[in-house]
């Protein structure tokens, strides 16, 4: 065996921590683990917790139980419970490799007691698996799979919210309030009944949109916008979905009619422009470019933002939010096989909130949409 | 203003990523941002994405807009897009802060940046909240109502399992063969209603519950031990319930029972010495003689481990897996206020697997209970 002439990637993670963990070993574990590429194979070290786990479900071409390598560096310092650092330095022996390099998000504390071991290891300042940006075949059909999970979340809430009597500033269903925790209950039984795992599903209706990260909370009311964004995990794959409709029970007014057609014609400004090697910023600008044509101001206030103040879209795949951007900042042009999401908004207490959001694979043409769901939004 | 005689606590997490952070200013958010405990003041920098939201519902005293903290970094920089060890140096000179300390887990590659940029930054070896491992009374009732949701879920488990019929080898409910899958989605529809979010649930049949971090798939058979185990999310508080039971359908064989009972009296074993003040290992070591005294043997194969190879138990709280860890190598005395699980267990492939799981909030004399379902496991 020789030496390996380019350093051996390390990882010390949960997968929920590190999704590029998990695209390397496809393998979920929620306790951190040891996982190496070292001269093109995949090695992890996993406790008898998940030894015989890993053997049938990962694609790993190696996996080293953990409790053998403790024992034997328990007899080099026998003073202290062998601890992740230990086995690292144990095991990079073994495999005679002399430099390792880690993800930038790597533990600072492991980082630190591995270079007290006389490692030599390295701190990627980049992404340690570029790869993942781009999405093949299977990974847009798991990401589609996952919009399916999302579309059936929002057929969920369309039924409540069509099924809801009008009776003042309330929504009545069943004799109770028609609440946001309700519509995102429904949402997340449909979505679990079609196989993913909605997470955080946002119903926010009025001001409570106009922050939007805001999940929502107590009753919905008639003639306000009310934003649904569903990004669920699809089971079967662990790739998600992420899609935002925003709905309206009543009568909408003529100011709110005007912004959810902005927010539209600028999510088709942006579409018309995305494809492999459009610059992120210039996708970003078409929106920008849409709402200041019809004087929606962009601005911050005491209480926070106002107008369209977050990025156009972002990567999607084992993780909600991951590479690329589409933002303004960001100059560099787009790759084909990426896939990101196209979510303009716009948000003005007292008026509303309003956001539209399909997800795109970048092809060198266009894109193909990976999300499918009618965008009716006024509910009578 | 005078300069910080204590390091500075700074984080830059998500707060999937970091229950830490989660704790520190009781606020979710699911991209990372920076935080600073600064002379006994929780700071945040949220983007306008958070900003607003962070206002209302955080327990930060001070919460600094991110953009405009850009802005001013790019004035310094004008050639690079500003990120967080930008941001960071900048609010260090701006709050006069001399030293950081920066939790185990914090992001390597913005370490090196910190100290690229001159920053006195240690990372602890500690924890940097030890308080979260002791519980009070609002914590103790969140975790108890994480069980109850946790509860729903064994009740939703158990009504399949009674209604399910015996046809040769397989169990059949409504037509169909009842699998994992369908008693999992039955589970984690009962803990979204109970208020809850049930991730990962294990049910797992005859040998796959021998890998104990194994979800299970396919049919449930008769007459197989099977476990299941429940960690849902309050979604309330955040806090989670941790609870697993084991059933069989059918008649149990002498050798199932006997384990069962193993298992049991393992429990009850440990939780006669269960206290604050108590060693961990002491409490695991009495679940190690009732499996002793009774022949059920632990080693490893190639296959994997067999017997009781796990810890008894673990802290409980924000995540579902945090400190105090109870089990074989950890000699301190568990403290007054921690909640922890009990959950001896025994695998054999080819007689199946058998965990039952319960939470305790520890006492100066003993523990209470935080968890509360029958132990009823045959169903006929």
């Amino acid at each position: 065996m020789t030496a390996a002439s380019t350093p051996s990637l390390l990882f010390y993670a949960d997968t929920h921590a590190s999704r590029d963990l998990l695209y390397f070993g496809r393998f979920e574990c929620h306790d951190p683990f040891i996982a190496l590429r070292h001269q093109g194979k995949k090695i992890a070290v996993l406790n008898a917790l998940e030894f015989g786990r890993g053997l049938k479900e990962s694609a790993f071409d190696e996996i080293l139980p953990l409790e053998p390598l403790q024992a034997e560096a328990r007899k080099a310092r026998p003073e202290v419970r062998p601890g992740p650092a230990d086995i690292i330095a144990l095991l990079a022996a073994k495999l005679r490799i002399r430099t390792l390099v880690v993800p930038d998000e790597f533990p600072a504390g492991l980082l630190e007691r591995l270079r007290e071991r006389c490692l030599d290891v390295t701190v990627a300042r980049d992404a340690v698996l570029p790869e993942r940006e781009i999405k093949d075949a299977r990974e847009a059909a798991a990401i589609r799979a996952g919009n399916r999970v999302a579309a059936a979340g929002f057929a969920a809430a369309e039924a409540l919210l069509r099924r809801a009597k009008i009776s003042g500033r309330k929504l009545v269903l069943d004799g109770k309030p028609l609440t946001s925790e309700r519509v995102r209950l429904a949402i997340e039984i449909a979505c679990l009944e079609a196989g993913g795992l909605a997470l955080d599903t946002i119903v926010a209706g009025g001001d409570q949109a106009c922050d939007p990260h805001c999940r929502g909370t107590g009753p919905l009311r008639p003639n306000e916008l009310i934003i649904v964004d569903i990004f669920p995990r699809h089971a079967a794959t662990g790739y998600h979905g992420d899609m935002t409709r925003t709905y309206l029970k009543g009568r909408a007014s003529a100011g709110q009619r005007a912004l959810v057609e902005a927010v539209a014609a600028a999510q088709k400004a942006a579409r018309k422009v995305l494809r492999g090697g459009a610059v992120s910023s210039v996708v970003h600008g078409e929106c920008v470019k849409v709402f200041e044509a019809r004087g929606y101001e962009t601005k911050t206030t005491p209480k926070g933002a106002v107008g369209f103040f977050h990025g156009t879209g972002h990567g999607l795949g084992l993780a909600v939010h991951e590479a690329p951007r589409v933002s303004a900042p960001v100059h560099e042009p787009l790759k084909v096989g990426a896939v990101v999401t196209v979510e303009p908004g716009l948000y003005y207490p007292g008026l509303g909130g309003c956001r539209i959001e399909d997800v795109a694979w970048l092809t060198e043409t266009g894109h193909k949409l990976l999300s499918s769901h009618p965008y009716a939004w006024e509910i009578v």
